[in-house]
């Protein structure tokens, strides 16, 4: 995929510079965490949304917009950072009507509001071609301080909030990220590594891997199916753990802490959301899917690359 | 212009409600102030390009790229700050090329590192339609905190940097941010609104005008008309002074200080950048384009709108 490559590429100039003093986590990670002079410090990121690729054409703009705040929001989230403020540009295309922009700037409005990321600057344009939106969230850092991919030790428990699977159904558009929870869980364990699930539970379970040199084992009859995975199962023919594994878009968390957290915060729950310890951190040489029956296959990164 | 109605009703939104206390200057200048726990404050602006709108299609992927994140800074540049990071996320239409993905990635990368503020984040996709690329420009405030556009006086001096106009036949793309320009202006004199020239001088003196509630008197022969404006109208039929006050893209400096420092500093100029004193702030009923002969007209925001 030509965008990994990328970011890849991107990632490869920017390491091969020494890294500024007041970056502490960059490129590569669901935001980038710097400091100010001043002492406080800050999360970014930035995240596209393109019609057609991230949305079908034809969803109501309210939706649209939603998502796209939401989704950038999500990304800050799986860092454990407080919501601070939102920026979005967007490029209309001449189809779209007047109300329909409106509405689309209100939704990115009212959202970044809902999430307590207030809409502080902004940009808009006409363009031909689909709709695109970029959305800036900024955040603080919660109280463990930023909580990147590259903790997890081998030992760790890896849980996942929620149930996956089938999101396209309708919860890629409805979710709300996962903030309140990500504090909590920072307050209540240790988090070694975090991300949210957008790219997949195989993808980003093989991200935390990669950029914390570990391995993974994720235990199949752990794997929290959702009912619209089951519901997109009957459709497609396809294995109900295959679209948990796969699909994305779940915008849950996905996080590693020492095993004994892990095995407390999955009997207990996070409040009314269900935790569930799906598998473990491993010094092996490659990550592996488990069977209840004991028997292993390499864990491939089926969810979308990039998206 | 759709884009601007659209921008005054997200305006209108963020008036409705009290504004937080985190927030020092926000939606309508050129990048918003925020504070964060633990004191110290950032500035942020978001700012998008289209291919075909801002650049032309088949312009070389490393100066659409050079421009975008350079006119990001411009406008961090615009409240005379000092450049601490860099955001982008990119769209690129099936004909772009692998190669030309990576010459317009490492021109965001080289052009982040050349303004001082390295590329710490990004997200980049694939969709039909035109080339988009979105960066977010984020800095720290300089000596003088930041400056916005809301701060003119009646009686104030308006200077300008540089030479306006006919910047569409070369200096769009190869500009840079008046970024140390700014900031030694911060140091030496007191900066009461300042904006980059990105619409044209017409359309940003009113912005200038439209925020601190007063109006200026922009004085015709004052006004520095570039080379590339006598070029440009010399195919066009215009006056010079038409391109000089409407073509914007000129990413030069337009501030408004006290008079006599006004005068002070087009004696002196900026180090080696000239710098012209071309009117006042008043507080007439209307902005004005005084001539010469002492006739005057009203002051019309010729440039483009929104860009």
């Amino acid at each position: 995929v030509a965008e990994r490559d990328l970011i890849d590429y991107i990632r490869s100039l920017a390491e091969s510079g020494a890294s500024p003093p007041w970056l502490s986590v960059g490129i590569g990670d669901d935001a980038a965490a710097a400091e100010v002079p001043g002492g406080g410090r800050f999360l970014v990121t930035t995240d596209m949304l393109v019609e057609g690729v991230h949305f079908e054409p034809g969803t109501p703009p309210h939706a649209a917009g939603r998502k796209a705040v939401a989704r950038a929001h999500s990304d800050t989230a799986a860092m454990a950072a407080r919501p601070l403020c939102t920026l979005a540009a967007a490029s209309f295309p001449p189809a779209w009507s007047d109300a329909q922009r409106e509405e689309f700037c209100r939704a990115l409005w009212e959202t970044a509001q809902e999430v307590g990321a207030p809409l502080i600057g902004g940009d808009l344009a006409g363009a031909p071609g689909p709709m695109t939106v970029t959305v800036t969230a900024i955040g603080t850092p919660g109280p463990s301080g930023p909580v990147g991919r590259g903790g997890a030790r081998p030992g760790d428990a890896i849980c996942v909030t929620g149930r996956l699977g089938g999101s396209i159904l309708a919860r890629h558009l409805s979710f709300s990220p996962r903030i309140a929870e990500a504090l909590a869980l920072a307050e209540r364990v240790d988090l070694h590594a975090m991300i949210d699930v957008s790219d997949g539970l195989s993808t980003d379970a093989l991200h935390i891997a990669e950029m914390s040199g570990v391995s993974v084992d994720i235990h199949a009859e752990l794997v929290p199916v959702s009912a619209d995975a089951r519901t997109l199962a009957a459709r497609t023919g396809r294995d109900p753990l295959w679209h948990a594994l796969n699909d994305g878009e779940d915008y849950e968390l996905l996080f590693c802490l020492p095993n004994s957290q892990g095995a407390d915060l999955a009997q207990a729950g996070l409040d009314d959301l269900p935790v569930a310890l799906i598998g473990e951190v491993t010094d092996h040489d490659e990550s592996r899917l488990v069977t209840a029956d004991g028997t292993a296959r390499r864990l491939l990164p089926e969810g979308w690359e990039h998206r």
